[in-house]
């Protein structure tokens, strides 16, 4: 009898953090994303020299108040699940574990101010909270297109690598050191700098010679960016068509409570990936 | 019976100056057009500093002359609709008042000659008068594309922005103060000069691991470019197809007396938006 | 009698000059691109200072042999037309002349030694031997493709010029002038640097404001270019398309003796333009 | 009968060596590849003077291991062929050759350290391993798609030549030396530079005329990267609707054992190219 009072208690805990159907999960959701964005924010203005200096006692309040929040948040997650080593293992898991920790850390270890800064991939948390928001049809669509366009765009990158290695060599022979070629790493560097059209400047070809192989690489660059483009918007009009004919499985922001596995059916009784009536 | 003359100069006055079927109200829109170009040249001549200084007082004339053409327009405006307060409080309504009011500003106000650049915003008046040009139906076709297309590329902008944030903190962490990444706010500035392949130069990473992953950051902003290209072009190429089966309705330059409303059909009698008999 | 003879010796100029369908007349077409060619070489070739000094008269020497070619053929051309007023005031007329004058008029003008570079004009005449070239339908192709969609583009650069105005008149009272943005101006030639992602970094903004602006341009102009790609890309697929139910007209070389017109249909007996007998 | 030992000794050298089929010939091809790439990182890490300094020993062993197996591996690919002088003055005969030599040639002549940066050439050698790669037919479908549209590429890059050689030749004109204008070709590179949205900034206008007319080619570049952006894109969609219907030959890794012609029909009994029995 305890023990189905104490399964209610999680239950409602479980669907208050990880799912959005109820109005207190979605409060809860919505919180989140703000106190996520707040501490993103604090972590930019504390990088801020002057902005340091005259406000860090608040700044690091609002830290505090920020991590603490987090704290509560990670354990309530994990007591929240049946099977909790899945989720701490799991991606968003050890996102969840690397948000929390820094400012601990900070305490705790001398020179570890330097890891405060990693804070700042709190921001990944909120991709999990996009389950909430109306565009992940179509940023599911999204991704179903570049997967589909996936092997081509290797190919790509695999000929714009070797490209780049080849002509960086080149480069490096024809260029001194004076013009900033000082290696072939360099050179390379300098040649993906060219031919992606980013063009910063810091080093540039002096000779003649240079800057006539280093016009080819740049008319290359400008070219061969059609055929990314080309296979992306190809992949992207097929599977605007495929999708016509394809039945469509409508899906809720429910969360297994035993593994804690989303995308479940709107009618399912079952936990896809470990059968946990839900 | 003097309500009605009154009515009648009212009504010519409101085709002049808010439609383009008559010759008197096509003269009015070119000149305008042609006013709002004079105008901005002005301001952009007046912002250069040898120019100004020789040619100062023909300057202030041509404004002057300028000013007032558009403060007599901006009250006849008023005076020629029957409920005017929806025109002041319109978009275009303020625009046209924050076109006219600057140079008063700068009479009455020490400090406000700063101000006086505010009245390259005039050139947004030029959207209005777009109503004339036979371009109009290609340019609503770009707006429903990107429209349609919205969602993706909401997606596609925060996906980018995430990624700025990311990888500007990765960046700071690596790189020091001396080559530019004096903050996180600054690191990430210099992402997405880099992710959107601009490159100034200005700030530039200066390690080799801080190159390298410049590298990554170029080569994944040179490959992501084709996502909003590709969503936008399969836009384009549906709403293309679907305009084909659909009843188009012939539109006029014709505009509402009472509310300024616009777009009516060629054989409307009523507004479409207050329902006053056009 | 005489005249026939005459007749013939002006039909075969005729033929070699403008036409390529003989052996002669491919011939002297292509001498004559490798002549433009070699020119154009020696006027860059002249414009390096080391080169100039080293080998002014033999470059001056293989000028005057271009020249004298270019002179004998342009009055050729005049000689072998019935209405030679047409070409000479035709836009390759025009060419041709300009083409032909520099050196003349460097004798006999002092200060007219700037003109010289005019001569690299004379590549544009290339494009008119370009009917020889098997490229000349992919090229019709493009350009009409590039026509069928030119008021989306005009559409298009008429919103990037509003947006680079607006934009630069607001970095304009941003940023001051050490950072570069001196007038006007200058502020819009930096967010059109910006915009269009080439990004020279000689100006760049240096306050926090300034560069969160910056920012917000680079990200437009970065997802903009989508735009002009997707117009193009449709116009492209659809002139592909309606190209197979349409019946081609195949042209040859030809091009009437009387008033130069181009592009007859194989079988044509009279010119399309001014009805002279082929 | 030693013969045919021989022949089969030879043929199971071949099989290892050129093909992909057999566990051997795989573990041979990964191998290589392995080689290949530690051989360019040697190649990279000697260019950077401090890594060469401290571990020039260990990089020279290691250059000797991967150069004396490449010596061994050209011998063999000689032998296992029954013509084999149709493989060393193939392409690919060429860069293994071209891959072995320099170390050699460092030592019998004085000067040629710099030719060991050609070693960087041996990633060439990684596109003959590609066979083994499942990305093949991806490759092969872009490089039908890309080999379509030469013909429009070719017209649109001879366009953009004539476009910068013109433009080049006005901004030489227009701009003074100091800003880096000293010469046509310069002026040249200084516009494929900013039409391909590079932009450097080494060198930039100065004047205002300069700055107006690269504010065209800024917006010149930006808009026709659509154009070669579109022909690929069409290229690429029309390519997936014709393969559909193409009956597809599935092709194995085999080469044949006397002129190392690849990509035989699976049940393919002839050279294709020499007819040899395979």
């Amino acid at each position: 009898m305890r023990e189905e009072v104490h399964s209610g208690w999680k239950h409602r805990l479980h669907e208050i953090i990880y799912e959005a159907d109820t109005p207190l999960g979605r409060f809860f959701d919505i919180a989140l994303v703000f106190l996520i964005i707040v501490s993103v924010v604090l972590v930019m203005l504390e990088s801020v020299k002057e902005v340091d200096q005259n406000y860090h006692d608040l700044l690091l309040t609002l830290e505090w108040v920020v991590t603490i929040f987090f704290t509560v948040e990670y354990f309530a997650r994990i007591i929240s699940l049946k099977k909790p080593f899945k989720y701490i293992f799991s991606f968003y898991g050890i996102i969840d574990f690397v948000s929390t920790i820094p400012l601990y850390l900070s305490y705790l270890f001398a020179g570890s101010q330097v890891l405060l800064a990693v804070r700042a991939f709190r921001l990944l948390r909120i991709f999990r909270i996009l389950k909430l928001v109306k565009f992940l049809g179509e940023a599911s669509q999204l991704k179903a297109a570049l997967k589909a366009s996936r092997a081509k765009i290797a190919v790509f990158i695999y000929v714009v690598l070797i490209l780049s290695v080849i002509m960086g060599t080149i480069m490096y022979l024809i260029e001194s050191d004076e013009a900033g070629f000082t290696s072939i790493p360099r050179s390379i560097y300098w040649t993906i700098v060219t031919l992606t059209t980013v063009g910063y400047g810091d080093i540039a070809p002096q000779t003649n010679l240079g800057q006539f192989i280093a016009t080819i690489i740049m008319v290359l660059g400008y070219g061969i960016i059609a055929v990314p483009t080309g296979i992306v918007t190809v992949e992207f009009s097929r599977h605007g068509k495929n999708n016509k004919g394809r039945s469509v499985v409508h899906s809720n922001t429910q969360a297994c409570p035993s593994c804690s596995a989303e995308g479940h059916r709107d009618n399912a009784k079952h936990c896809y990936s470990c059968g946990y009536h839900l």
